[in-house]
């Protein structure tokens, strides 16, 4: 195995600068995409998926949930929304126009159903196989992007924003998220850029105080340069995430992700699960602010996940 | 021959009322959708294509430039972009954030060879046959939206725009667009909603003085309320338009179509022609404000094209 993160304690300089008056560029990626050996027995994916993964730093797994699962997923998340308790909760995101909820962060902590499949094995499993390392939950979140009047999301790589804002100190985490409506190619699906994961994007300006309260509706700071988005897509291009309800999508933490606005009468809800390794735990951010919430970033009372509830439903 | 718009001049009253207090409503359409007659043997379009239109609202053409005249024209795009006189001119409508040039107004002013493309029998032909009468340039425009900050363009119809603000009597016009650029299914390509051309949406509020100004850069009047886009969707679905550069789309003045924002590094650029029957030329505007500017719609010196030069070139 390949462990170059358990020695995070004995590092303390900053691996992959951004921001701070720093000129856009590339840094080579210094980290592993998948952890476990190649050859590992145990693997809970078959080798092209895993090789896809390494790849294109993406997986799209269907027929992971049964109807009845998804259903009960789309009921609680109906719930959750129509809760009155839950829009005005700290950790509810509302649209910037509308006043729409928008997102819900810290989401298995309102549902204890969102609580066990955050813990889930068939999700735990994975997480745990690609980043060789017992797991935790860094962040969850229920995304809702309304439709007619859902916004963009600018491109970003949510590592760049955990390192410097976060202080996670390497690339040593994944998404997976779980498509609760349909991703239509036209609704502001999810936009990836296959490959960009191997590639840091150093990326100019500094990080605003409080930025966490702007950027989870707009991100503005910590988005790539022009040059740099064109380089990465020339080489990977752009892939639509779309699939029915129920999909499972899996993605490196520095993969180049944004989406386009929604127009559309189709509403586009997903639920995010944060897996980060054990031995990757967030320090002192990497810039000159103070950490953000934990509903955004876990930093307390972290316990690894072996398939019971999630911590603190 | 259906022939109801021959009648217009007869006509005083407001066939499709909208704004002005209006409620949002559907009317059904009175109008035909393919004016010839269904056996009409000197017809440009296969029986099938014919249908697909007639149905659908809208219709893809590939193959009907050579290689050598798309890049002709994606020359003379990059030209006129790059000329300081275009972009000064009235005719050229900037993106509201960055001042890039968005759209180019009665283009086939400003080139001879777009002149020559507006007047090319290739598309004049399928424009008579389909409106039923000698035709003419009500609109044209190069449309650019530019990567990584293009912006969304929300739902409407040219029709109810054009029967409002111009006076257009009777839905007997067609676009017809040129891709000059590959349209993506990422890329802020445009949506249609096949079918919506069969009714008319009643859209409320009034019109604002010199709404043209502001219209042209972001619809905000004369767009649908949320039922009745949601009930169109419902019934047709939404189809984005995708094609190599090159490819012809036509559709219906009625149809339903918009846009999303376009965040990849893709530019988008099309070239549209309106053509209207030359027997449903615009009068007097269906609401309190002055006709729109001349380089938007055409009043003067109409005549119908002929395989020649189109006028003013």
């Amino acid at each position: 195995m390949n462990h170059p993160a358990e020695k995070i304690d004995e590092l303390s300089e900053d691996l992959y600068p951004s921001r701070s008056g720093a000129q856009p560029r590339f840094i080579e990626r210094l980290d592993p995409v998948i952890y476990s050996a190649p050859d590992s027995p145990d693997s809970p994916l078959p080798t092209e998926q895993l090789k896809h993964y390494r790849e294109q730093g993406f997986l799209v797994l269907e027929d992971l949930f049964s109807a009845e699962e998804i259903a009960g997923y789309q009921r609680e998340m109906a719930d959750l929304r129509a809760n009155p308790a839950v829009s005005r909760a700290e950790e509810t995101i509302t649209e910037i126009s509308s006043g729409d909820v928008r997102s819900i962060f810290r989401v298995h902590r309102f549902s204890a159903l969102f609580a066990r499949l955050a813990a889930d094995e068939r999700l735990v499993g994975i997480a745990r196989h690609l980043l060789g390392d017992e797991v935790y939950i860094h962040q969850s979140r229920l995304n809702y992007k309304p439709g007619f009047r859902g916004k963009e999301f600018y491109w970003h790589s949510d590592f760049e924003t955990w390192h410097v804002e976060d202080g996670m100190p390497r690339m040593r985490a994944l998404s997976m998220f779980i498509t609760l409506t349909e991703n239509h190619d036209c609704n502001g699906s999810l936009m990836l850029i296959p490959g960009s994961h191997q590639r840091y994007v150093v990326c100019s300006g500094q990080t605003p105080e409080n930025h966490f309260k702007t950027s989870l509706k707009k991100q503005e700071y910590g988005t790539p340069g022009d040059s740099c988005l064109a380089e990465l897509v020339d080489k990977g291009g752009i892939v639509t995430v779309t699939g029915k309800p129920g999909s499972v999508i899996i993605f490196d933490c520095n993969l180049m992700h944004g989406s386009n606005s929604n127009i559309t009468p189709y509403p586009r809800s997903n639920l995010f699960f944060v897996y980060n390794a054990l031995s990757n735990q967030v320090g002192k951010p990497f810039c000159n602010q103070r950490p953000r919430p934990e509903y955004v970033c876990a930093r307390k009372g972290i316990r690894p996940l072996r398939g019971d509830l999630c911590d603190g439903a």
